[in-house]
């Protein structure tokens, strides 16, 4: 299926080129806007977006968000960043500070069913997702024919009680290998091991079927049948220790009645479920989410 | 406050005059649909709206609304519904007809805060409400002042733990004599007692300021500002022994983001909850709602 | 790509093998109800679900759909339609006896955009489009692989001003050969002629990329962004004479941002275009709706 | 109706006390933003909340709006501007600073029709609408007495051809004297003059009960309900001189189906329109919109 060779979507938008985006937070005080925006002021940069709250305007938290615009900027990345440092050390600032044209490096997991996965490889060959998608992992062979047609890689990893240590040596070693940024749970029906999840600590990101916090754990959608609720909803976490417990990054609902059956539930579920996934993952890769106590601040 | 006097609203729709609705359920078996059909023919009664729903079409529960014109209606229902019982008794249904020119009679109860009695009032003189609003009950005297500008008698009474019995036997004396239908607690911050929910099983109305199963019990913005859920939701249910536990009867949500502080959850939560006690009152009154194994059906 | 294959799709669910649907229309009377439901009842059929909608009591028009089940109803049809005209005429019913068993046959017509066509075909293979894909249409080679991958034939016919006459006429034959009851549009960039209209009355469905009546013709996401509206929406409708005037089926819209550039709106519509079109493809495969006076009653 | 008396809700929120805005529109340059910033970090001023548009990185028009706190920024409001005019000349700025606790002075015009303005009257009581109500002008006397109740001045003005250009004067002088910033349409259904227009260029917000730019000018509902669409909406504009074509500040949509008469559009729509009327109102008020080229940046 030559159409949907990846080679195409590699390459990033023209305009991105130069664009560049830094995350901020740091205890608040006065005067941290003015100097980030003297900073890249000095460094020649346009600031092209910017956005930016305070948790607590008395002692809270700040948080920032800026775009912007700076020739070659990929180029002279590492000796920006070492400036940055010696700015944001005395705020006590946590930055991440990354070029548009460096894209991130996706790996998903999946177990047999295949919307979330289709959504996610539909808007990447449609240029819709600004990452790439560098490994398929499944305790399935279900989704080998789909990524072999996009031209990704496909690990197989069987799972059971027995195998599970050795399987979780397989995922580390193959996401190792391809220099995976970020995992995304495209409804793997697995547990991630603690020390997994603390190796990409708020880098995987999972999809449950239900609004949490209603419905943790199995068949959510069994649970919501059962207890007649009118809307049914899908939430996108970071993975934490604590099952479903994790910040969340984006929600949505749809309407439903009496009429619905689980099935139904369940199909109209996988329209939410995949758009909100996908909505959360974008909203990753543009570096737009900061993760504090448990809750994200997302700047869309 | 003369142009709020309730007079003017009292007039049903002229439309509705020879409006009736007849709800049933019973044990699902070929025929029904026939046989109730023949008869409202055979009274000369013509079919506006019908709606009908079978839970499992091998052996399950048959439900039905049916919105009939019948000429003077009301003043035949007791003939009609005493034939209607000599077809229904075959069937094992569980009926109602009711002529939608008999008005219900609501008494609502209230606390504090002021926003889902003021929009069941404004609905009520804008016509949009069709029932008659004959009592509001409360346990404190805020409410007072609005409640005599719409010529609404104010029943006051103070809840503490030792006058709890004497209350409610303050709120059934009161409720009686004035020949309520439907309670509606419209953020009325108080347990109701086993005993009067059996009185008046699926005619108490409560709206709980959350996507409940999520949050159930107190304080539920905040404990949705601690979870960093992107929705906030509000639902409108009967009343049952269990606490935020009855029959959902309708609900709705709002984003919210990370800059919403509890404040402000509290105030988007007004808007959603006024519109689903609304709506769900709508529904109560215009017999649209089957209750059965804790779950509704609603014909909408 | 042997796992898309449609062979597995084909096969309705079980529990539809014995299910039909019927459409009414006709001047409202008193007894049409009781007619009808004792007909069926006399044919030993079960009603699943009834839906019925009065335009307006004092002699409107009278619109039903009623879901029931018939044992081998299939064999049957030829029979049961016969005796059912009989009881129709009187009536002046227009109407409609369908088996669930018999999948009506689609063909997709699309130009360079794929997200819709993508979306069905998903749709299709997940067993949640209750029809067949018998054809795909194009005046473009884009989509061939994709077609393929499917297992569906594709037809690719270019139309330039001189060929037009000489593309319609395959396309008629086209369609005619592969016996296709319903045409769908999918984001198909040409005009459709008066006489293929006229042959599938009805049955053509268009996703118009705007929510109609704003922005009708062409370039819609530049003339919502022109103006600068807050929502943009789509639009599923039957193909009339009259550019993006026909009948409307559904419609949605999202929430849209100064942010957003044309190529945003383009985005954010794209996930709009799918849904709506996928929505009104469902209902009109599912015998859910009617057409009269250029509106739709859909019976969901 | 003395629990309403207005007095209780003119006390601004004390967090507000030191709170300021400031918005910006000039051409885009680098080192905007590293300019303003300094300005206020100079003044020892707390950026709370910031946000930023740039149209278009190359040579497009940057907007921004700040939000700060500073030690009685009021008291020394004149001296910060005038230095601020200082640092904005050379920039080409438009720019508007002005102090939270300067509450906006709104008239509400109305007709006949009370939700909306029942709703900002609510709001208001809530104190969830920070600026003040100071005059209700209507060319009916249905909203006396409500007015009266919440302690507003009521300026009764009837329009007729003849005297058209005798209440124009009647409404220029009573703005005039009340010292009104905003006027706000809640269902006036009276043209306003250009002149009129021009002196509150911006500052007029009219609520139209349709998604624009469908359905402008009269009965949009009737248009809504004759064209058969699924959604209908309302829209918060400013007036210009273009009937219905000044900039969108806001716009909401309920679904509605083939059941719903154009009384029952009215109905669903008056929920809309309060709302979307409240939202516009509400952003004006707090300095978050900035127009355009005829259209709007909503900081929210």
């Amino acid at each position: 299926m030559e159409h949907m060779n990846s080679n195409k979507v590699h390459v990033s938008v023209p305009e991105l080129q130069n664009r560049a985006r830094l995350l901020i937070s740091c205890p608040d005080q006065s005067g941290i806007v003015a100097a980030v925006s003297q900073f890249l002021s000095d460094q020649g940069a346009n600031i092209v977006h910017s956005d930016q709250y305070t948790m607590d305007p008395a002692g809270g938290i700040f948080f920032m968000r800026i775009e912007f615009d700076l020739h070659e900027s990929s180029k002279h990345l590492a000796a920006i960043q070492s400036d940055f440092a010696t700015l944001a050390n005395p705020f006590g600032m946590r930055w991440l500070l990354s070029p548009a044209s460096h894209r991130k490096r996706l790996a998903i997991f999946v177990s047999k069913e295949d919307h979330c996965l289709l959504e996610l490889l539909w808007q990447w060959r449609a240029g819709e997702l600004d990452a790439d998608i560098v490994l398929i992992v499944s305790n399935h062979l279900d989704m080998k024919t789909i990524a072999e047609s996009f031209g990704i890689p496909y690990l197989y990893v069987p799972v059971t009680p027995e195998t599970k240590a050795e399987a979780e040596s397989q995922h580390r070693e193959a996401v190792k290998l391809a220099n995976v940024d970020i995992i995304i749970l495209a409804r793997y029906m697995q547990i991630i091991p603690p020390t997994f999840i603390e190796q990409y600590r708020n880098r995987i990101i999972n999809i449950h079927h239900s609004f949490l916090p209603a419905f943790v754990g199995g068949n959510p959608y069994a649970q919501a049948h059962h207890r007649g609720v009118k809307l049914i909803g899908a939430t996108a976490h970071y993975v934490t220790e604590e099952l479903d417990g994790g910040p969340i990054i984006e929600q949505d609902i749809q309407r439903v009645t009496h009429r619905n059956h689980v099935t139904d539930l369940k199909r109209i579920g996988r329209q939410i479920e995949r758009t909100v996934l996908a909505r959360a993952v974008a909203w990753h890769v543009e570096d737009r989410v900061i993760v504090h106590n448990n809750k994200t601040v997302v700047f869309i």
